[in-house]
């Protein structure tokens, strides 16, 4: 029944948790800003190992970080991954949106034969360009976003594309990396998912390290 | 340019993603009930093996659903665990409540000298007796319960504990781990967060399989 001894400061936390994962991870292949996106996407998911697999586009750290600096809006598949992002660190009073809810994605969803987190895309259309899109839990959100792309829809700046899981996830996530037209970051094989994408927005959002 | 095929259909999704993990994962420890959970659990995450670190107190699944079903309130620690309930799933319109954001919240932290995710759980005393605790992302949060319950708190009906990270989350997990006195679900180790915490609730809440 003794009181049990534990770290009870949050910036400690943060601090001794960044500081493990630097000394135990193999960050040497990425840049200074990459490695700082890296080591907050291990502390969501508690998976050093986990960098073996990361993938950055050259120019997406630049870009993402320019995108959120100049108030873009970040278009999440999941509200999972909108309320993973955290406000205050947002350098512009970023919005922050997910369509999944809207009441007009069910009826998108049966027209387009798809998901309903694919179909929750299409309400994106007007605010995608320069946009910063995170994608953290449906492959088919992202399959749908390239296919939308493709098809002239308007870029974003910049895409975090990481969904997690065992169909769609590995394929939808190895057709993000081959992406030349695209700045993105991404997880190949099955890890990812909302906290993982989260992470690296809340990386990018900061000013500074 | 082509466009590019994948499975547009969610249901589809889920039952092959389940078949494969029921494939590869070994689940033979566990009884059909904690099974289920399980195979969520490893959805959540993308990772088979995480399975190995699952642990299950005798009578927690069938505790769990008894106060899900009698509606118990599901007390979550961070937005994104409570994000991740599906509503829609929940057995008796279940109260889904998190406190971190609570206005009362940054005042108590300071009064008690630790974080806001422990602080929060104050605010869950007068809701605490037969709750369904889900804490998947601050491991302060998880010392903070067992402390409140060994000094005499409202004793919830169960507790999924699965914080992640590096600092504090495999002690305070082991903390869990030790109770006789409660039923709980946890993951030994670095590994948990708030989308594996969200999926053992969901998995929970589901009615049959």
């Amino acid at each position: 029944m003794t009181t049990q001894t534990y770290i009870k400061d949050g910036a400690a936390i943060y601090e001794q948790s960044f500081a493990i994962i630097r000394r135990e991870a193999d960050l040497t292949r990425f840049s200074g800003g990459e490695a700082d996106v890296a080591v907050r996407m291990i502390h969501a998911c508690g998976v050093v190992d986990a960098a073996r697999h990361f993938i950055f586009s050259p120019g997406f750290e630049t870009a993402a970080r320019a995108a959120l600096q100049n108030g873009a809006p970040i278009l999440c598949d999941a509200e999972m991954v909108a309320h993973g992002v955290t406000r205050a660190r947002l350098p512009a009073r970023n919005e922050v949106i997910c369509t999944l809810r809207d009441p007009r994605t069910p009826e998108l969803a049966q027209k387009l034969g798809n998901t309903r987190s694919a179909a929750a895309l299409e309400l994106w259309r007007d605010r995608l360009e320069g946009a910063v899109v995170a994608i953290g839990n449906a492959p088919t959100a992202l399959f749908y976003l390239l296919d939308m792309i493709d098809a002239g829809a308007p870029r974003p700046a910049a895409v975090i594309g990481m969904p997690v899981g065992f169909v769609g996830a590995v394929e939808s996530k190895a057709a993000l990396a081959q992406r030349a037209d695209l700045a993105f970051a991404t997880v190949a094989g099955r890890m990812g998912g909302s906290a993982m994408t989260a992470a690296a927005i809340n990386a990018l959002a900061r000013i500074g390290i």
